[in-house]
C-alpha cells in the first residue's frame, strides 16, 4: 500500500540506488498529493505519490451493482490498465524496477542475438504487466496507454464502436501471445495510441519470467497472425 | 425440405429457364442418392441432390446433449457454413439463384459506377448467406468454403490453435461489415482459404437486401479495420 | 415469403382442413394489413397477415453498423424470437402447424408415458422454434414470449439489469436442454413472463425430431441444474 | 513473495501476535518445504510454506502457448481461486490476516444487527479474494474450494459438462454480487462443495472495503436471482 511513509522509503531508496529525486508539492497537480519524481535512464519521468482524492467509478461502496450504468457509454473501459514505453537502457530501467520499486519481471522478448532484453513487461502486483519497456534508440517516448476492457466481447463492441465513429485503429482484434491479453490498438485524435485490453496470464512475483526469442516475436505480439505490423513499430510522442 | 419431387420440380425449372442440366445416377458420389449438375454462368458447376446418408454429428435424437465430445477436439467447427465463389456475370448468377432456386438477395457490393453488384450474399433460409459470388473475370474460381463456429470466443480459439500448428491466417479475428459475422481466414495444406465463422444477422426471405457502397467495401469486410487486405483479395482455385 | 398471394392459399388452406377463418380488415390493427384469423384446438387464436408498416429496427440498409447505438439502453434484445402456448389438444395443433402452416417439429417432451408429446417447439424457418405449445388443461394460456439476445454473456447483463431494477426472476441464468438455447426468465409488471434468449441449434426442415423422454424433462429445462423449478410450470395469462 | 526469510518473519510474527505455532520439516508433505502451522479461532489449521516443487502447467516457459493442450479435457480450470470456511469468531480470524499475514479487505456482508461482519473476502493480491470466512457455530467446517475459469462462456461449458456427467449441481451459472465474479457450484464424488469462478473486481490494498447489509445477502450471493439457496447455506465437511 502507498502511503506518506512508504513514499518516503521509496524515495530515499531511489536515492540510495543512485538516482536523482525531486518532492513536488501536493495540489501542484489536480487532486493529488506531494509527488517524488526522477528520470529513468530511458528519458522518461517518473511520479509517485500517495494520496490522491477519490472519485469512484459510479459503483455505491454499500451493495455495490455489478457495474456502473455509465458503462453503458461508448466503450467504456473499467481501468487505466498499463503503459508501455520507448527509450534506450532499458537493461538499467529493469533494475530500477525491480531492485527498488517492487516489480517483477514477468515477460520479456530478447534481442536477435539472446544476449539483452528488447523488451519488458514488469507487474508490481498480479496484473500481468503495470508498465513495459522496449528498447529504442530515442529516449522518453511513448508507445501507448492501455485500458482494460470486460471481455473478448468487450473488445469487439470496443472495435464496432471505433469504427462506427472514424477512429483509426492499428491492429486488432487479435490476441498478443505476450501476456496473452487480447487487445486492439488505435490512435485518439492527438496521434497518442491506445490500446483496449483484456484477459492476460494470472501472474506472481515467484513466477518464472516467460522469455519470447525475438524470431517469435511476431507471434508474441499478434498470435493468431504471428507478424510485426508495421504501423505497430512506431512510437507516438 | 428437398425431396426427390422437389429435385425433379428443380430440375424442370433450370431447364425451363434455359439452363442446360445433367443426371447423375445415385451412389456415383458416397452416400448420396442422384444429382441434377448444371453449369452457372460464373464458370461453377452445381449439383443438387435430394438424399444422403445421414452420419449424425456425434449427438443423440434421444435427450441430446448441447454439444458432442468431439467438439472439444481442435477448431470443432458446428457444420458447413457457406461458400464464396468467384466468376463472371454475377447479375446472371443472381437471377438463377433468386427466380429458379429459391434463394434470396441478403446484402450486396456495389461496383465502383454504383451501377451493378461487384459481390452478393444470397440465403435459401435465415443464414445470413448460404452461398456468395464476386464478380471476377476468370470463370469458375473458389475464394473461400467458410465453417460455423459457436462463438466469438470460439473464433479466438480457432486463431490460437492455428498459432499453434502454424496454419498460416489470412485475416481476422475480426468482424465483417457485410453479414456482421465475425472471422478468421485461414489457408489448409492444398492451399485453400478457410473460414472460421459466427454470427451475422437473422434474415428472412421478406427482409430489404443491405447495400455496401464500393469505396465502404474495407469496412464491409473488415469491419474495425476498414481496409481490403490484399491477400484476401485473391482467389485460391 | 407472405405476400397477399400467400395469405390467400393459406386462408384456403386453413379452410379446406377444416378450420374456420375470419378476415379482419387492413387498419383495423395499427400498420397491418388484412389479417386471417383461426381458433386453434388449444383455445388460441392466430392471425396471419402479409403487411405490416416497416419501421426498421435503427440500422440503415445502406454500409449498415453492425448494431444499433439504442442497443445499449437497457436489455436491448435484438428481436422477438419465440411464444410458448399452453393449451389442450397439443397433437391436433401440431398437425395444423406442419400440415397446413409449413413448420416443422424441431423438438419434443413425451409425456410420462411415452404415447404422446407434453411439449412440441415448431420452427418455420431455421430458428429453433418459432412457436412452441405445452399441454395444459385450460385453454388459451401464455407461458411466455422470448426476446432474442446477442450472446451469453449479454443474458447475464440482462440478469444484472433485471437485478439492478428490481424485475423478479423466474430461473436463470441457464442452458436448456431442449434447443440447447441460453436464457433468463423474468416477470414484467403486468404477471406476463418473458425471457431473454440466445443460441440454441440451427435446424432444417428435415433435420430428425429431436425428443426429450419425461424422466429427463428437468435436464430438457435447465442442463446444469436438471430439475423442474415450480414456478416455472405456472401460465401467466 | 514467500522465500524462507519471510517464513520466519511470519512464523515470528504470528508468535508474537500470541498464537502457538509448529513447524513441520519438508519432505513431510509431498514435494513441499518445511511448514508453520497454527490453529485460528475458527478453528482451521493453517500451513504456510515457501518451497514447492514447481511441475507446471503444460505451458512452456520460452514462446508460450496462451493455453495448453490439456485445457480442453473436461472442465480444465486455470489454477485453484481461494476458499470459503465456515467456523466461529470471524472477527478474531479477520483481524490476523489484516494485522499478521497481510491480507486486507476487500467484501464483507453485515450481521443482521449490522454490528459485527458475517462474512468476510480477504485477499492478498489482486484477485477478488484468496480466501474467505462465514460466522457459524461449528468450528473448523469447509464451504467449498474454488476453480478459477477463463470466462463465462467456459463456467456455462463447466455446466455443460457437470450435467452430462451427472455431477450435482448447488446454484449457478450465475453471478454473485459480492466480488461479481460468476460462478457454478457443485458437489464432487466426496460430498465436497467445489466451485467453478471467473470474473471479480480488480481490487488493490487500498481500495475501499464494499458492504453487503444482511438483507441485501441474496442479491450478495445470487445476483440476479437475489434469494439464499437452502442448499448452498450448508457446509461440507
Amino acid at each position: 500500500m502507498l502511503d506518506t511513509a512508504t513514499l518516503d522509503k521509496l524515495d530515499a531508496d531511489l536515492q540510495a540506488y543512485g538516482l536523482k529525486t525531486e518532492r513536488i508539492p501536493a495540489g501542484e497537480m489536480l487532486a493529488t498529493g506531494e509527488r517524488v519524481r526522477f528520470e529513468l535512464p530511458s528519458g522518461h519521468l517518473i511520479e509517485l505519490f500517495a494520496e490522491k482524492t477519490k472519485v469512484g467509478n459510479g459503483i455505491p461502496l454499500i451493495n455495490p451493482a455489478p457495474w456502473a450504468k455509465a458503462r453503458d457509454n461508448g466503450i467504456a473501459p473499467i481501468r487505466l490498465d498499463h503503459t508501455l514505453l520507448y527509450g534506450p537502457n532499458v537493461a538499467a530501467v529493469q533494475k530500477i524496477f525491480t531492485e527498488v520499486l517492487g516489480f517483477y519481471l514477468v515477460e520479456r522478448v530478447l534481442t536477435p542475438d539472446g544476449n539483452a532484453n528488447a523488451a519488458i513487461w514488469l507487474s508490481c502486483g498480479q496484473k500481468v504487466h503495470d508498465i513495459a519497456f522496449a528498447e529504442y534508440p530515442e529516449p522518453g517516448k511513448l508507445h501507448h496507454c492501455s485500458f482494460l476492457m470486460e471481455s473478448w466481447e468487450h473488445v469487439l463492441r470496443a472495435g464496432d464502436i471505433m469504427s462506427m465513429n472514424a477512429v483509426p485503429v492499428d491492429i486488432g482484434p487479435t490476441r498478443h501471445g505476450v501476456t496473452r491479453g487480447c487487445t486492439i490498438y488505435a490512435w485518439d485524435p492527438s496521434g497518442n495510441r491506445f490500446e483496449t485490453f483484456m484477459g492476460g496470464h494470472l501472474p506472481y512475483p515467484d513466477y518464472e519470467t516467460m522469455t519470447w526469442t525475438f524470431d517469435n516475436f511476431g507471434q508474441g505480439l499478434d498470435y493468431p497472425q504471428r507478424k510485426l505490423h508495421e504501423t505497430f513499430l512506431t512510437v507516438v510522442s
